[in-house]
This record gives structure tokens, C-alpha cells and sequence, in this order.
């Protein structure tokens, strides 16, 4: 069997862990992992031995010619009817708890339930598990956008003008190259941040000049044939470095090395974030460094598994070990409201003998 | 009272009217107009005489720079306890039945329903009504998102090179100008569709290179301080334009005039899709309009109100009639698998003597 055929048997072996002998899944990277549809709208039911996508009209080429031949492309008149129509055979019907909306969850209760001997039940997100787990095909792909990735961060040392150029501008560069490399687009917005707005995780790119004599990082990545990179680097605009800002770049330059040389299959997630935070706590910056090391990337940009402190707020989505076949980013951080931030993030591999790199882009601290 | 304030004041009238005391609004375009912000992780409370604003410390900075004065922001080491706690004076708890999971539902319900006297409530969408009819500060930055969109499509026609430049390419250059012109980026991912792939209504660019003596389509806008553009124009590479294709796109454009011309406020969102379906109908090509005729635009691309046939899926979130203030689009099409599709796309603010043209893009044929 292929490995693509394989997802839908090892979800289906999951239903029966369940007790559900039907399940909608409506979360659309769902829907592509399992069925291939790249889309914006449609529902895959799974039974024990069919499976069935329903989309509506403005899909019905495009079902026909993307839809794994093991599931059946239904396109309807009324989606919705075929829908109920296609459920109405389960007893126990799972649905994706955290991606079906309260007001769909009545409706089907409604339509569904008045019959005693069905069921509706909540179900945990065990395709974005199966997900964590990625195959050759898909690491590829995954590894495509992230060479993409590289040039445009090589393009961007030589594109650079700073006290001309402002934020936006050099965000646009970024982003115009993605699809001028082959990509569909990026992954997430990109992030340009000069002077002390590096010290944001979350910093949207301004119109704001880029400054002299300061640090600008830069986090990006896009998707190629539907899978992500992500990637981020910090450098320094000027010749003359802040001895502090080179101090913090070396500190979460080296917690990254650890956590890369750390990595292997069977390591707690929360171990691995470990060994990066204490290496940035015993140099009395642990407080800076405010959020996780680290999350899964595939046909989502976060996806799990998340490497973070052993308090996660979702624990039925954390998981705990790594395997072989994860993807996932390594992006510790310090960030000082006076100065700046330094994030440093490599996308790896997790493989039997430890972790391979995906990112080619250097790691020394570059000056420009 | 500033048009801003009343936006909270308005929500606590309906409020009132639906036996609520305590209202949990999640979804981010909701909080963005009700609160002013602009991040991506957050609650907004609302009680009859406070209103909270809940995120947790990535966004410290953000929340209390542009979260209204009127509402409180909280930013709490651990997010959801103190939203519980919030929540605890609750006794009927309105939720977004559209915009809450099932996961949040079961959680909220597990914690706070075991007093018997504490009610769930699940609500419409009233937010997305409010949002409907826009103010003349959203009207303005909406404009300008449209003014960058028209400029770009101006640059588009010296662009083109077809036979050299793929669908890709030209997707990449306009999403390009789209920052450069101070925009934070597309409202949603560019259309770029030639030759026969113009009769698709959702086409991705390709990796294809632009044909000559085909159609050409762009469906493209950007986002401009929160708020988005959307316009269609299809025109024709080639000196000798096909008659059919000349036939129908005059056919759209008329049909375009005509609803453009019928819009007004107190008209039904149905009979104003019918002006344009109608037209098309009579001149034999109503099947070949498989969509509505257009969406309300702010700060989500497809918004309220809807204009389209009677026969609505959602009718609670279906405005049946035109106000002053709405923004929508208008956007007939006909598509021809055999030679390609036509839609010609406008933005219009509905004022009290009818349309308001925001688009200045041409609309007559143009051959490139």
C-alpha cells in the first residue's frame, strides 16, 4: 500500500479505538492530508470501509482530479443534505472537536440525534497527529520551500538599504520572490523587524525605515505544493556591534546548536525545550525568552508537535515524544525591550540517529 | 459619542434583547471592531456596564496601545482562568455559535454549568451585522485599499508579457506593488487565470504562462489598516478579440451596469442578485452563473451582507435588505469551459441615493 493510502487506515484504526463507525472531518488541512483535495470547502466522511468527500459545484473538477481514487468525490446539488444524507447510516458519529463550530454542532444534533441509537462524540484531533508524522514525499516538499527560503534570506543580504529602505519594502522583496522561486506564497506574514521592534515576537512589518546600527531580524517561510518552511534570522545592520546584542546573538545561537545536537526519536518535547531554556537561563537571561523553542511544520505552519515547557494549556494535542518523521522548528530567543531581540530558528528533521538540518541559510552573526 | 464607542453600546442593546448579561466574543474580526485590536490571540467580555479584554503577555504592548479606553485589558499569567473567572458573574453567558468549538463549548459548559443557575447561551453573529453598515473612517480606509488595488491594475497593463511571463509571475509582481504601495498585503491569495482556466471561479495561479489570444482574469485586493479591496477585470491578450468571448463579456459588463445602477438602501439583497441574473438569464447564459452576485467587504474579505438568490444557506447570517453603509462587491460572471470565463468585479458603498463606485479601473474591453 502507499503511504498516502496508509492514513486512511491508520485513521480508521483509530475510530475503532473510539467506538465510532462514522467520522466528518471538516478541518480543510484535514481534509488534504487525508484526501488530497486542496480546496477551500468540502467534507470527507469515513466509514469502515468507504469513504466519501462532498464538495459543491466550483470543486467538481477539481475534486475529480485531486481526490485519492479510495474516496469517493460526491458533488450534490445541496451539500448539506447529502451530507446528513451520508451520516445518517452512523451510530456513533465522531467529529473534530476543535475544528466543528458550536452552531454546526446543533445543527447536527438537530438533523441527527432525535433517533436515540445515534450518537454524536467529540473526537480529539488524531489526523494532526498522524500528520506530526511526515513521509518521504512530504518531507521533499517541505524541504523544497525551505531552498526557497534560503535564496530569498541570500537575495536579502545583497537587497538591504538601510535609512532607505523601510520594513514593508523589504518585506515585499521577500514575499514577491516566493512566488518568482516557485512558491505559492508565504507560509505566514512576514516578519521584518529593525531596532529595538525585533524585541516582538510578533512584530508586523512597518513603514518604518530600516535602522542604522541596529539589529534586524527577519522570520519568514512559504508554502510549496502545500507544505511550509519556516525560518528566522537576526542580523546586524552596521559595522560596529552592541557588545550586549552580541553576547544575547552567541547565547541563543549556541542554545539552538544544543537543542539541534540534543534532538533524537523517543526525547520528551518538554526535555528538548529544556536543554535550550537552561542553557539561556544559567546566562541570567531566562526571563527574556518568553516563549517555546519550538512547533511541528507541515501543511499547517503550527502543527504539532509542539516543543514547549511541560505546562502545556491543550494536552490531548501535545506530544510528548519525538518521532521519527517530525518536523520542527528549533527558534529559541531573547528579547530586551531596550536594545532588541535575537531569534535564531532552523527547521529539522527528527530521523533514527538524531535531528537533520533543513536550513542551509548561515548561522554566524552577519553584518551588513 | 464617537461611532466607535457606539459599536459596544449597540452590542449591549441586542444584548439585552437576547436575555444575555455576559456576552464571550472569540473571533478575532469581531474583537478588531468591537475593542480596535489588531493581534491574533485574545477575548473580549462583555458585561451590561464593563467589558474586559483578555491576552496573555506577547501582546502586552499591542493591547494597551490600541485596545479602546472604554474596555478594560487584562493581560493575566494564565489566560483562560482568568476568563473563567470573568465569567463566573455570568448567569445567561452568550457565546458565538459560528465561532466557538465544540472543544471551548464542552470546556466552558464542564466549568461553569455546574451551577444549575448559570446558563450557556449559544448567539448569532450580531457583530457581523453591526459590522455590515460602515462608518466613514472604515468607508475611508477601504477606499484607499481600492485606490492601491486600481493603481496596481494600471501597472498590470504595461506588465504583461504573455508567452514569457507565467500566471505565478504575474501574481508575484502584483502582490509585490501591494506592500510597496502601503499595504499590509492581500486580502486574500491573488487570481491570476488565462486562457480557459478563466472559467474556473476559484483558480490558483500556475506555473503556466500567460496565453495570447485568450483571456486574461485578475480577481485580486489588499488590506489596508485592517480593512480589504476585491476587483475582477478580465481582459484580452491578442489584437483579434474571439466574438464569443466579446458577446458575453459585454453581456457581463451590462449586467454589472444595471445592478450597479438598481442598488439602494431598503432594496432585498435577493432582488438586487435577480437585476443581474435576470439580464444574464434572458440573454441565455444563466447557467453559466454559478455564483452569487456579491459580499459585503471590511475587515474580512466576505462579509454581510450577501447578495445572492433567495434561496440562502445560512438565512440568520443572511441580511435580506440593503443599508446605508454597506460595502459590497458586485460581481457577475459567465463561464464557458470551452473558452474561458468573464467577471467583471466592482466595490460599491451603498449611500442613500444609491451606488457608490469605489472602483476606477476601466471597465470597457481592453486588448493587451
Amino acid at each position: 500500500m502507499q503511504p498516502a493510502a496508509q492514513r486512511l487506515q491508520r485513521y480508521r484504526a483509530w475510530m475503532r479505538d473510539q467506538g465510532v463507525d462514522l467520522a466528518l472531518i471538516t478541518h480543510l488541512p484535514n481534509i488534504r492530508y487525508l484526501a488530497n483535495f486542496s480546496g477551500s470547502a468540502g467534507y470527507l466522511l469515513v466509514r469502515p470501509r468507504r469513504a466519501y468527500f462532498v464538495s459543491d459545484f466550483r470543486y467538481r473538477e477539481q475534486a475529480h482530479q485531486e481526490v485519492f481514487p479510495w474516496i469517493e468525490v460526491r458533488i450534490p446539488r445541496e451539500v448539506l443534505r447529502e451530507v446528513l444524507r451520508l451520516l445518517r447510516p452512523g451510530r456513533r458519529i465522531g467529529l473534530e472537536a476543535d475544528h466543528t463550530t458550536l452552531r454546526f454542532y446543533r445543527f447536527l444534533e438537530g438533523a441527527l440525534t432525535r433517533r436515540a441509537s445515534r450518537k454524536l462524540v467529540p473526537l480529539s484531533d488524531q489526523v494532526l497527529h498522524l500528520r506530526a508524522v511526515k513521509d518521504e514525499q512530504e518531507i521533499a516538499r517541505i524541504r523544497k520551500a525551505q531552498e526557497i527560503t534560503d535564496r530569498i534570506f541570500q537575495d536579502v543580504l545583497n537587497l538591504v538599504e538601510p535609512e532607505r529602505m523601510t520594513e514593508l519594502d523589504l518585506a515585499a522583496e521577500m514575499e514577491y520572490r516566493m512566488k518568482k522561486y516557485g512558491a505559492s506564497g508565504p507560509s505566514f506574514p512576514t516578519i521584518v523587524a529593525s531596532g529595538t521592534h525585533t524585541a516582538l515576537p510578533h512584530a508586523q512589518p512597518r513603514l518604518v525605515k530600516i535602522a542604522r546600527n541596529a539589529p534586524l531580524l527577519l522570520d519568514f517561510g512559504c508554502v510549496y505544493q502545500g507544505y511550509a518552511s519556516d525560518m528566522t534570522r537576526t542580523v546586524w545592520i552596521g559595522s560596529q556591534v552592541d557588545p550586549e546584542f552580541e553576547k544575547i546573538y552567541h547565547i541563543v545561537n549556541d542554545a539552538r546548536a544544543r537543542a539541534i545536537e540534543a534532538a533524537r526519536p523517543g526525547m520528551s518535547t518538554a526535555d528538548l525545550d529544556e536543554v535550550a531554556r537552561a542553557y539561556i537561563r544559567k546566562r541570567g537571561y531566562g526571563e527574556a525568552f518568553g516563549h517555546s523553542l519550538g512547533h511541528g511544520v507541515g501543511l499547517e505552519i503550527h502543527e504539532a508537535p509542539w516543543l514547549a515547557p511541560r505546562r502545556g494549556k491543550r494536552p490531548e494535542q501535545f506530544i510528548s515524544r519525538l518521532q521519527v518523521g517530525n518536523v520542527v522548528t528549533i527558534e529559541p530567543g531573547i528579547y530586551l525591550p531596550h536594545l532588541g531581540g535575537v531569534r535564531i530558528e532552523d527547521l529539522v528533521v527528527i530521523r533514527p540517529d538524531g535531528a537533520e538540518v533543513l536550513t542551509r541559510s548561515p548561522r554566524e552573526l552577519i553584518r551588513l
